[in-house]
């Protein structure tokens, strides 16, 4: 009704905001959709009272109305704009084509969201031959008036007009050579003269329609450029792919000019309202006198930083030190933001938040909780996972990084960067290591137990096949070593003692190499390293509170006391995994090992298992004391027989060797030595041809060894009772959990648990202690999960092997697959993310859920938690945050992550 | 209260029934507690008027407060013992202890459950020097009455009054030497009154105590003695292992003694209803006149058939058709019958369900039909899955294997026997088959698809290693082929040809072998067989009820269509699934595949691919001709391409024979040739070696193929559409399903549906067609089952690929373990059934019915079915009738019994 009798309000003036927003009831993002989201900004910055250059919003739903009117103005729409130009120039003293007073504008478009493809800018607008030649009469500066009208002439030629902008720079270009100069900077006022003259004879041969000269010509058909640009082919493509309605309309915005290059008491700068860098609490930043805003991030001429501009402009300086507070008040964000001086006179251009480092967002996060700008809910949740991971490893130097190519690529398994001269081989890995005391970059087609100790001295690894949970990748994490895994890129050739990358370059060992375990770029030079400081105070701030917050616990998996301690040190409440394997493949055990499976007698085997009791006490005496007042979950062992073995084809070159030896020997006692030899390896080949699975991941391994080699389990858990007990009588409080692996079924839990617990049961009187114990299970094979409620009748905890879950519930070998076809699918898109990498909710997610709930079911006070990979994984510790699983558990490296991720779960479950 | 007053009953008549059924409301369970379970048949008999020899029983109840009382008899207990006694000599018209009329009674235990280490039997109780005397005189068979109390002195010394049995024998064994006879038959009436005399004074020497030879007395001991032995060490641990209560106590059942030996007037025998071999409706038995039931079972004398009777005896032989037809009635089944003939009047000792062959089995449920004694449920019911099972494959003769000893035993993975000779290689197998008409076993370590023409060829099939689904079995029971696999006693020396089982026994390639796939028994001799009807009209009777019972359909695994047509014939209605793969593995095409699988160009491979397109479109011509009218499920391929390729050994062999053959030759083009081939191997080489993976089975197969090689499944999509075309065209009525394997993400299923699709729908309007069809997917893997909602929106029908879904769900490849841990898990007892034979119900079956419940929420019309190996087994029918999916598909051989397994659970259900 009012329509008809009173024309749509299409214009607002950047003070308006209250009229605004009245209308639509304080909803910013409606005002958003009417203004579009630079206009809303510039409304936002006008209302706090921070002196932004006036101007006014021609409304989306004027977009829109034009458009639906076959490309006419709606009525009330160039009324309005008139009006708010007369207001603007009310508030600016000057006057629109006025040539002794002239008011000059920019027009930009600005939609809901920022969109490719749109209209961008017209400066200037308001200019003729009259006002240009008044202009530099009245500022003296006839290069400055001249250079404004040929950037105005250019600009709407081109955007407007439609004119190719390369016949615009031919001109320019013959300019130039004319003028005989190199750059436009050395053009001077009758240059440009005579290049706006060619441009605008340019556009009338081009259009066969001239320049106009009537700067409110020049306002409206700039501002039906804008609305037009909207059903442009680009803008329209872009909307079609990014989904964005095609029915929103783009806002106008018409703002006042400002010029920074007006001499000595003009200047134009950038600045941040905290260093960027570390985060201290004052101004960054830099700035020119008398410079256009492009100078300063040209280069071309030195800037000054901002500091200095307390002495140049003291007030100007005290007034950007206010805005840059208001605006942080406001925003409650460091602010990134740019101005310009025009004769005395501070214009704020731009605001929007900081980009920051890593280091800078915890010390802005903590110190504007002192301020009482944020809450300690929002400065924890500010802070991202993978900012705190780089407190814990080098990195390679950001700038070195801008210069240099990368050589290949492979997979990111392990964050950090290493820099190193390049082994082949393990053993010369260690000795470059500590004999030479080098860095040293151990590069291996895979890696298996035995590469451990190289990997251990070398400061990086990488692999050219495996995946993610590939051994090295589990290794690397664990022990913080950067690496990157599966570069398919790069092949060894051991003989030549060098590596071919794809299919040119060669590169020797010991030569130099940079990995990049955060991004899985490897550059074939020695790069620079920044190493950050995990003690930082304000992290230890940001984590404490993570723990006051989160509600699921932070554990680690550790394997060594070593480890366990790193663990507590970074936060860790527990020991959420420890794999007994790992202590087996020591250099003085695996023998021993071995014996235990080759024995042909049950009391051959016994004598060596009871050989391996004394070495697995003190290994669990380590890692009570490091843990002491903390749950510690010691898994017995795991991995099937075969992976303490040598390979068959190993053994049958050995036998190869040896029968060729004996051809050569002259001495009856040498003979009878090797034919001992042989008939050792013989035996053992026998073994590692009988352990041979076709399948070994579903094969013969965890409670299957329990229940198939009755006296191994029982000797650990006497070895674990048995140091529980010792630290026990040294005032240790120990808190030992025995864990079961591979349960599928609940007869394998209990027939092990009733052997195990009397065996637990038998050492404790033997001391004459009482220990506090947990006995329970790994949930890492569906029927476990779907069985829960069964299992859970004797099992005290569940502890999710979210890798082996992932493994069998997907029907994937993470082995085969992160180097084959999974690769494919997440190139492709059929998977969103590796679920190898975070927890797939809707199958091992589904499972978790209902081992959780059902077995919760049986047993109110079972302890739950995950010891997968995942444990460290963001994503994967809200989804067990929402399970309600009592923690997580991931390597040393990744407890702080977990700590803040548990706390940023916790955080969105209350929002 | 009244018991205060009056004393418990504790003692029935045989005759009683009516009575106890009233305490009871007629509620026979309780009764079979109270009297037990012999008590109650003699008394049922009695009810029903069989002339069965009178006698009562003393109840549990009686028992039990004896026990309670400290082994004293409750009140009231022995006076209606001696009431029951008098109600007896009235009966009888005999006189217990009585010398001129005696009385002879038999004292049995009878508990509720049978159970060993309870007390017997005593015979003959009521006899004492005197009444033997005098019974010698009246029978005028001294011989007989001093034998019958020589039993009662030897029974009642060592059951009633615990004298080793030894010490008896070797009184016999002493007194037969005196007499210089070889048997106890060969003593007389003075021999058995010197060993009588004997015994007594053994017992009187070793209790200290004398034979009571008062009659009551005697009666009371035994009596006493049943009660004992309920507390005996044997049938208290018996009740302990069994499960069985220990507080329900014996009864005790005392019965006239009747005789058969008592002149030619007199006779014995026990005989069947029904033919028990053939099931024919007419009595079938063994007598002898004048003799003892232990005569006619010790076979010392030549029996007489039961026919003859009705010579010898016409008015008994009457009597014993009359018994059998009103017992039949009563029991509704098939007795086997003992009865004696004392001085021309028949006695019935002993009636119970008569054991019986398959094929009588089959023919007595179907004539007790038309009989109008059973309903057609029951008869459906009462046919075993196993029996049927019978109809189709040849049996070893059962008499044969009472003669022989089995060498070795393996898994009885494919049923029916074999007989042939030992060939050790598939060719060599193929050969003596087919050239010389000979009948083979072939014997291999393992098959591989390479040996299927061999295993074809053969009769039966043995291997050393190998679990219930390795290829082997698979293959084995597809073709129906007898197998035994998983034999590790038998180790194979192909280099000598000749086999080693166990320790010392060596076998010749070309000895014969013969094999029972039932048992999984294998003997070392050319044993007889017998080929049973699958004509049979008794069971195409009974398969036909079934049918009209059952709920879910039947289909069947096959790849051919020869498979096909026998499938049909054994009633199966459409083929639930196609493996494609075995397609691949024929020897014209194998090269090609290969080709696929090692094409080094985009262009070469699709060729290859293409050349297989013709090949793939007659294969499914046959299958929708053979199946006309019913739907066809085409897996697309599965297996890991590895499969199609040589071993990488093996190729290394023969990259050294070429190397070394390079040393010999002489003329260039020969080195050419050899320098060619050599680089084929290689190439093939490096394929086979970058297609290893670490765990096939979670490897890179079924729609990761698909989607990885993608002219493959498009081309097998082509072919099935070409081919239904050209079959319609035909007038054959079409119905294909194409079927995605091993799905673990719908986008999986989405992305190879769309291109799958469209290529249908391309070959349709080529042909100008419009076949009916499916598109769906297996549900192989956890995740498939646990988004099974997410997978109906685009799938049409599910298949339960429930071999993989077991070793998914359990963790278990199948390969390795049912020839490792798996063998011990059963045998320890940790697992009741093998999952791989029946479906695990409480993992696997859950998941299914999560798939089944959540996939029709989405899609009601969804088809589901089962194609694991499952399929055929009747108690994962029975699991699958209970989740409501609709069909069960298992090897043509299977097919009868699944229709027949599918009526039990249907049966089952409505009860």
């Amino acid at each position: 009704m009012t329509s008809k009798e009173k024309p749509q309000k299409y214009v607002y003036l950047f003070g308006e905001i209250e009229e605004v927003l009245e209308r639509y009831d304080g909803d910013w993002e409606s005002l958003r959709g009417l203004l579009g989201g630079k206009g809303v900004n510039l409304f936002d910055a006008t209302s706090l009272g921070i002196p932004v250059p006036p101007g006014f919003t021609v409304t989306t739903e004027g977009c829109n109305d034009y458009l639906a009117a076959d490309q006419n103005f709606p009525m009330g729409l160039w009324d309005q704009s008139l009006s708010a130009v007369k207001e603007l120039e009310k508030i600016t003293g000057k006057s629109f084509g006025d040539p002794n007073n002239p008011l000059l504008v920019s027009c930009r478009s600005g939609a809901k969201f920022s969109m490719p493809g749109m209209m961008d800018t017209i400066l200037n607008i308001g200019m003729n031959d009259e006002i240009t030649e008044s202009l530099a009469k009245l500022t003296k500066r006839p290069r400055f008036a001249y250079d404004l009208y040929r950037r105005l002439v250019q600009m709407f030629g081109g955007v407007v007009m439609g004119v190719p902008d390369e016949v615009f720079e031919a001109v320019l270009t013959a300019q130039r050579r004319e003028s005989q100069v190199e750059a436009d900077s050395g053009l001077d006022a009758d240059a440009w003269k005579a290049v706006t003259k060619r441009f605008r004879e340019i556009i009338r041969s081009y259009t066969g329609r001239e320049f106009p000269t009537d700067p409110y010509e020049q306002l409206q058909q700039a501002t039906e450029a804008v609305f037009r640009s909207w059903n442009g082919k680009r803008a329209f493509d872009y909307r079609n792919a990014a989904g964005i309605e095609h029915d929103l309309g783009t806002a106008v915005n018409i703002q006042t000019m400002v010029f920074g290059n007006l001499g000595d008491d003009s200047a134009t700068g950038v600045f941040m309202s905290r260093n960027a860098t570390n985060g201290a609490p004052s101004l960054e930043g830099d700035y020119l006198i008398n410079a256009q805003g492009e100078d300063v991030v040209a280069g071309t001429r030195a800037t000054l930083p901002i500091r200095q501009l307390a002495r140049d402009m003291p007030k100007q300086y005290e007034e950007l030190q206010q805005i840059a507070r208001r605006l942080e008040k406001h925003h409650r964000n460091m602010q990134d933001m740019e101005f310009t001086i025009e004769q005395g006179k501070l214009w704020l251009l731009q605001t929007r938040d900081g980009k920051r480092t890593a280091q800078a967002e915890v010390r802005i996060a903590v110190d504007m909780v002192d301020e009482g700008l944020i809450t300690i809910a929002e400065a924890v949740s500010r802070v991202k996972t993978d900012q705190v991971d780089f407190f814990l490893h080098p990195q390679l130097q950001a700038e070195a990084l801008k210069k240099v190519q990368p050589i290949a690529k492979g997979l990111n398994v392990s964050p950090g960067a290493a820099v190193g001269i390049i082994a082949f081989d393990p053993g010369l890995a260690e000795r470059w290591a500590k004999e030479d005391g080098r860095n040293v970059i151990l590069v291996r087609p895979e890696t298996k137990p035995d590469d451990v100790h190289g990997m251990l001295a070398a400061k990086g690894v990488v692999t050219c096949k495996g995946g993610r949970t590939s051994h090295a990748a589990l290794v690397a994490r664990q022990f913080g070593k950067p690496a990157v895994v599966g570069v398919s890129d790069i092949e060894i050739d051991l003989d030549n003692h060098e590596m071919l990358v794809g299919e040119n370059m060669v590169i020797k060992e010991g030569d130099y190499l940079s990995i990049d375990g955060n991004t899985g770029l490897i550059y074939s030079t020695k790069l620079p390293t920044q190493v950050p400081d995990f003690n930082d105070p304000y992290l230890i701030k940001i984590l404490s509170w993570a723990d006051d917050i989160r509600k699921i616990g932070v554990r680690a998996n550790s394997d060594y006391p070593k480890d366990a301690q790193r663990a507590r040190q970074y936060g860790a409440k527990g020991i959420g995994l420890c794999r007994t394997e790992h202590m087996f493949f020591q250099e003085d055990r695996l023998p021993i090992m071995q014996k235990v499976i080759v024995a042909s007698t049950l009391s051959e085997r016994n004598e060596a298992i009871s050989r391996l009791l004394p070495m697995q006490r003190s290994d669990f005496e380590g890692l009570f004391r490091a843990m002491d007042g903390y749950p510690v979950i010691i898994r017995l062992l795991d991995p099937p027989l075969h992976e303490f073995l040598p390979s068959a084809p190993d053994l049958m070159m050995d036998l190869t060797d040896l029968k060729l030896r004996m051809q050569h020997l002259n001495n009856l006692k040498d003979v009878d030595r090797t034919l001992e030899e042989i008939e050792e390896k013989r035996t053992l080949l026998a073994r590692v041809t009988a352990l041979e699975e076709s399948n070994p991941m579903l094969g013969t391994r965890g409670v299957r060894l329990g229940i198939t080699i009755p006296g191994l389990y029982s000797m650990q858990v006497q070895a674990i009772f048995e140091a529980a007990c010792r630290c026990a009588a040294d005032g240790v409080d120990v808190r030992p959990e025995v864990m079961i692996p591979l349960v599928s079924h609940e007869s394998e839990f209990n027939v092990m648990r009733k052997t195990l617990e009397a065996k637990a049961i038998q050492v404790m009187e033997e001391y004459d202690a009482k220990i506090p114990y947990l006995i329970g299970t790994m949930i890492e094979i569906p029927r476990a999960a779907l069985t829960a409620a069964k299992i859970a009748e004797s099992a005290e905890f569940f502890s999710f092997g979210t890798n082996d879950l992932t493994q069998t519930t997907y029907g994937i070998s993470r082995d085969d697959a992160e180097s084959g076809f999974l690769v494919q699918y997440l190139q492709d898109g059929l998977l969103k993310d590796n679920p190898f990498a975070s927890i797939d909710p809707d199958g091992v997610g589904r499972l978790m859920k209902i081992a959780t709930e059902e077995g919760r079911s049986v047993r109110k006070d079972l302890e739950i938690g995950v010891c997968g990979e995942h444990g460290g994984d963001p994503k994967s510790i809200h989804l067990c945050h929402k399970l309600g699983v009592d923690y997580v558990s991931c390597s040393p490296f990744r407890v702080p992550i977990a700590r803040l991720a548990a706390a940023h779960a916790a955080l969105e479950d209350s929002e």
